[in-house]
């Protein structure tokens, strides 16, 4: 099942610029991990902003917390999520 | 270009319910047609509101405005609208 | 899986008194059967308001959206729709 | 009675992190002896977030106050808190 | 047990003055009735506002919601709802 | 005359746990001489929250200035400060 | 003693635009006599608004709330009032 | 022309209360000064609060701007900027 | 001087929908009049929505509130108004 | 293609002076270099805020992103960005 999520990373003013680094590039493999296997369908970058929005393909919302939790930027976000469901006038068989 | 949009449909209460059906089976193949065209790339309803959320793609700005414009129920809409761009992490052809 | 659920009645000022009783009638026998199936996990009152926080158990977010739309008083209500899942503390059998 | 609590837990940037999880495991104690004494209720994680939802059963306002400011992290949560009552709509006995 | 309850009057445009007069007198006569039994502890006007500030002392939640619904004005009110308790530095009485 | 005060503590983070104490016993005091003073007329306790509704009698808002600022824990309150008048339908000589 | 109110006038759709004239009219009279009697201290139209910065110099909040009250146009208004105090900086006579 | 600020003074939690005393006399000064230029037309303290009201009287956006920004406190105050225009019924003359 | 609005038009729903076309007409000739005298500097529509930024270039406040007011579609807008000054960075000569 | 793009510093308080002031000539370097390209069309300072109106021109949200991104105050500053599109009243040949 599909859900939305808005995330918004806030930059810690107290973290060190490489101990950061560190955390993006781990942020990274993760997030790709999850893109390959399937669970993180969709990824895009809010134009100007430290944001993205993104599609999650789950088993249920206890695998959605799962994943979330265990992103390495996990302390250092915040997250918009939105249950979504198929939509009647969608034509595209990967909206469900 | 991708933009994502959060669209909120208000239900009228000045509006006989036939004439709002109409609207609403005029609004589907609208965009079930911006849909085949490749204009309308992603639509997914938000469980249990009368919103969704959507990503179009279009050639600017212009474009946006006059395919949101053409919507039959866009006087009873209302839109929060994002620009997108490719996020580096993404691993999906499609994100872009 | 649960979601929890806070609705809002607006009471419609331009409908009129025997047509709202008689819906409200239509959404109590709807949500006692909901319950009755145990989809409708839990019903609260807030104390002095039009409104209610509700816990629902589905098989998906489609179904938590059928569920909402069917009810009687659907179009005039608003719905804050949040995604439950197990909390490592809990002791009970049926917060799950 | 019955309270619903929206509870939402800051991560203090300021505190150590074996400092948190003795507090993180001092309140999980704290809220499954309450949870076994029949004052909270419920207890659900919102799914991806560092909030929970939760009902408690308290004989008044001030056992409600005192229960709250009793939990170890009371210092690093905000609390929404709801008074509820028995919606003439419910079937289930444990909805009172 | 004391509630809080910020009260605010949305004078309606399509209610004739009248019937609004009718309503506001007994409204009146419904307060000064809960005030004289004791549960509606205090009521003071918000200067230059059709709102008010109100203290009311109940046996529970139930008791709260069926006095605030029993008010002539409900369908033209909102509420903003507070479970109070005995503040330690209080010397007052009454303040309970 | 009489206002309305909405007080909302912000714990400060880097303020040791004993000044904190020490400050808060002053606060205590003051507040127990206003009252005896006959003009903080009334302090509730915000149920499960470091708030407090209080109703100040006060000669005019130079007073209710003069006593706010000198509170103890001024610097670490947030005030919601509404001007109070006789409501009509108040049967009670002591709301005014 | 001075307060500052914040005016926003709501322009009724269903008003007459010579009912509307009127109240006008007799708001403009209402308002200078409020002036020249001393009660009405300031009066500035925020540009390009329906919208009023006003000072007035009130005995107390009562003839505060009496004042706004009488205005023709008070069912139509909306109000944002706060109480003023001397300023230590000041140094203008009329600023109390 | 006149300009109406709502000025918020944020004490600064990591300045040292010397350094504050020192801002807030040289502040003083400069406000004065500005009053006595005919500059700062009103000052009016937000009873209880560490707000004020003003009202300046400038040649124009851009010395607006030179006022604000010469404040000594400027870093540690945030403004609500609002033109202000004749109101068509203010009788009085110091109201441009 | 320059100020910079956010226009935003508000459909009105009880509207003819010939009437609103006469005032959009009449709407459209008084702003090209103003962007030919020199005092409507700017005018962009917010892409997909009933909303524009303008800048406007006028004497001074009053000037600004005439023209506001003298636009065919006010009773139906509403504004957010904030006065520029020259940024110390420009290098355009048409940004003073 | 042109975006509005509302920048609000906020003056991190943890920033030594001098660091800041290299920041800010540097910013300003950055900013004139991409008025002079063409890129950053219109460059307006907020009176009274650390805040500016820009309306840049550029080839698709990936650049404007890289854009935003390579300012030297980027990491102090929030964005809200708005796509603009050709408003058909519009007699200016350079609001496209």
């Amino acid at each position: 099942m599909l859900f939305h999520i808005h995330m918004v990373v806030r930059q810690p003013s107290d973290l060190a610029d490489d101990e950061f680094e560190t955390l993006k590039a781990a942020e990274k493999n993760r997030a790709q991990d999850l893109m390959r296997a399937g669970k993180w369908r969709h990824l895009w970058r809010i134009a100007g902003k430290y944001e993205n929005f993104s599609v999650l393909d789950v088993r249920d919302p206890d695998e959605l917390n799962d994943i979330v939790r265990s992103l390495p930027l996990f302390p250092y976000m915040s997250f918009q999520i939105t249950a979504l469901c198929r939509h009647p006038s969608s034509v595209r068989d990967d909206d469900t």
